[in-house]
């Protein structure tokens, strides 16, 4: 293997800047060439590229998002824009591929896999949803950034004893939101995992009212309502105003946290150490402590990462 | 003068608390008894207080909102509620009184000086659109909020090459959003003290679009229309698509700024100073970096803190 | 099992109080009651202790170091020392303790499961130096802290082609300057570990001078040189000036991570279920994302946590 | 005017690039030229420049340091380097020169203006040490960054009921010592204006163990003492021991704050528009929430921005 090729996905997340890096440096270490592709498969298929040395990624361990940028690719998810992008990396001489992004990034990676590109995906997504992985890139620095967010909202909550609504991004999985909860001290996590009764919720309301403390917070994951939605159901059974927070992109962004800039970094390394030694189709993942590869079909077989049953619990006693 | 009394009050801004701590220190360390009043003027018509000490405000410079707590007040919108309000404080001994809060709550400090309370006020409010005060206390620590917030989204929105609009407070003043707008380097500052033209923005969204440079920062005071209705009329125009962030809440809290507790620290202590020298019916200002007393009638006439005309200018020509 | 108690002892961590806070909640939601004690084995040997409800801890999840104190005990390391400690225990009717420290705090838990009282401990120290659990509490904020202020450090570094030495906690255990390094983008990682030798690390700044990249930066750990020693050999090899920064208590404190927040809050329930089920004389830790008892002796053998070989890998190729 | 030049020079300071980046911004819509000059008054000598252009100061708004860099250059200290200087401006057909930096980086700017350049400076330095502007650029964010540190350092100081001395910058100027002091609640701040004595810090040391309160925080401008000299002072007095935090370089760095992007656009601004107006030999500052231009001459005579009085009373007044 001479020349490999790497590239970013999806949503953007926290520390791909560190994972680009490693890949770019680990393979430059070991004598290979890197080929830097921009925005994504959108690159892959218009020629958007170019050749990385150690300095293309100084100084961007420490940002948000990706440097290389991201975009959307309908192409990639029908066969002529895949053949179309294996064909590309071909002509490049490129041999092997690190891909990095959520599931649909990973679906695309197979593809390449199935067309003679060696292929590995690195898991990148706040959400957390990608199964075989105890954490995506990401995720961690998001859950950073919702916490000081709630932080902030509970000094307001208090200050005037009021009830905020908070929804967080997360369409399947409720990772995020149930993990902030706990963080934060809040006193309900809506996730799509478990149901959740709305009358319980007005009830321990009511509770908390009558025993002065009439500041809340109740955190709900995207894929379960809406925040207005929830706050509007709390209105209609008990009356009760609340204040509604929607965190949006910033959950996303900022400089990563110590622990993506490692996982990145491992991820990235993992990822180039991988390809020299004849693998693809595979995907990297943190599993106790350790990096792993798991065959990327297995990850793609549509089964979310189930959430940790003693984590709902935990939510539960904490709010006693 | 024996004894005096100090209440947080309206929406709570990050500072109150080094505030109501200078007060307490300053009046304590000058011989006088001082009186907390929880929940603001609610608290005030209910008998909701209790003696200071220097330990009761002890570990609080460094958190967020008011640990005094605030609340809504209807009564004291109206003579009676600002009779009893009156006859209590007198009741208690009280003779001067700091009342911290924004406009609403100044008003409320008027009432109680011409009922014979001395009474001091401390302009209070993130949105910066009390006159006679170069800057309310809150304000500083907003800016750093919201300037931490679009930094994440910058990472996202050059990522993926996307517009956002983003959603800022300020009813009748723009003050926050200008100041974000050149902090954050955004495109646009919509705000309510200038006209702006729809049109105009979108032919400079396609002119940026045409420069390969498509990700653009879009600010909006709350006071000039919705995020949405923004991204709705960008849509109508050119058909561009742009993401929506309300920041809500989150921009009133978390850990004070340094300079909001110093801020914080000076009104207090010289709004105690002032009582000391007899004063009343004033409110304590930020003015060429010194305190300054201004008559809270002055400061009541309705207009609202004007916005510097070369800021406005200053904007724009950044984004050249 | 009707009574237990929690203290926390040794040098403070991020996550204490949420640990803390997971003990009283689980206990009492499970029927127990809960004393907290305060000061570490101190106040268990002078009787400093009080009754914990529900409130008693609230709104200190998202505060750094501990509510309830640490503080040196040397009485506790002595046979007499701990016989008094059983004792008190055992007199205010306590079945089961919770201790949360380091390795010297859970020797002292070790003393008093010897003497009858069912102890379960929890590994906090921000060195991550705890066999037998991947992470202890307080590491992830504490690297956090640091990875903050060599970021900060950078900029002055590449703003001045300046070489800066670092030295960051971690007497036998180099983990947060491992990680650390990763995580900034060092140049090069000193730790307890492995060896190093100071010409070949002039030779790199040589090299590095020599290619116009004057800047860069050190870290060493505090157990194997003090940052002004490495400066001065670096001096006497090839006469490059540097300069120092000693992070010292900074790492310590701070608002908690997400991530201690949720570990604390794991290891705080899983304590008080660990002793409702019987176990005594055991830490709990993290392992593959679970929670997993191991018996105190063989924590406290001596051997410290190793080193992961592959991250001192990572941390050397990275900088290619 | 068609042609200006930009440096920046001394210690680096948080907002050096908001200033460069106004500089440039505000020329080029102005239809100027623009040359930067890279690593200070050492790149005019060697003519190391190069022509900006919009995108040159594409994001760097929020990045620490100076992107232009920063270096020491005693040529520029005497009349041949100051000539050569000059005469490279003149070469290039630079008309005009804005200069970013502290008192010595604004010497060379009247040395500069002297020879017939129209030269402008701009006062950043974290000091708060220049005279005729309220604020210097980067001060700003450096107490914020102290700030954070202390509020760090706090959590373990009242965890164990420790005292530190922690030693911040500021050679002949306290400010950032004082400012820090009222907003940590610090117990005592040692500055370079004001004499102190060792004795009545430790009888105060003592009141406040009898109270039961015996952590305390002390900080110490590097032109007083050492913070290690204070320890060992109070030791001699009164064989307390306390724990020692040099913050160093850490204060100069991280991401600007708000302010200081707002004060380095408005100060960048204000430079070229000065420029323009024919202005030269004077630097921009802030004064009573204006730009205002002083005779750099008059900056220069050698007093430093006194210390306000009542800061200091205020100080005192808070540790009641």
């Amino acid at each position: 293997m001479k020349r490999i090729a790497v590239l970013t996905s999806g949503g953007d997340s926290s520390g791909m800047n560190a994972a680009v890096r490693a890949v770019v440096r680990s393979a430059l270490s070991s004598g290979l060439e890197v080929v830097g592709i921009n925005k994504g498969y959108k690159g892959l298929i218009d020629r958007n590229y170019g050749m990385m040395s150690t300095r293309s990624v100084s100084n961007i361990l420490q940002r948000g998002g990706t440097f290389l940028q991201s975009a959307r690719c309908k192409e990639m998810m029908e066969e002529a824009g895949q053949n179309l992008a294996a064909e590309n990396l071909k002509g490049m001489g490129v041999e092997g591929l690190v891909v990095i992004g959520g599931d649909g990034s990973l679906r695309g990676a197979l593809s390449l896999h199935r067309r003679g590109i060696k292929t590995i995906g690195i898991p990148a997504s706040i959400d957390n949803d990608i199964p075989y992985t105890s954490m995506s890139l990401g995720v961690d620095t998001a859950l950073n950034n919702i916490v000081y967010a709630i932080d902030c909202l509970k000094d307001t909550a208090s200050s005037h004893d009021r009830a905020f609504i908070v929804e967080i991004m997360g369409r399947n999985c409720g990772y995020l939101t149930l993990v902030a909860a706990i963080a934060c001290g809040a006193e309900h996590a809506l996730i799509p995992e478990t149901p959740f009764n709305i009358g319980r919720i007005c009830e321990n309301l009511r509770k908390r009212y009558r025993e002065g403390r009439d500041n809340s917070i109740i955190l709900v994951a995207e894929g379960v309502a809406t925040a207005q939605e929830i706050s509007n159901q709390i209105k209609d059974c008990i009356g009760f105003e609340s204040r509604i927070m929607v965190l949006g992109h910033y959950q996303r962004g900022g400089s990563p946290s110590s622990f993506d800039r490692l996982l990145g970094s491992r991820f990235g390394q993992g990822a180039v150490q991988a390809l020299m030694e004849g693998e693809s189709g595979k995907m990297i993942g943190l599993s106790a402590s350790k990096m792993k590869l798991t065959d990327l079909e297995k990850v793609l077989t549509g089964k979310i990462r189930p959430i940790d049953k003693s984590m709902v619990q935990l939510s539960k006693s904490l709010d006693f």
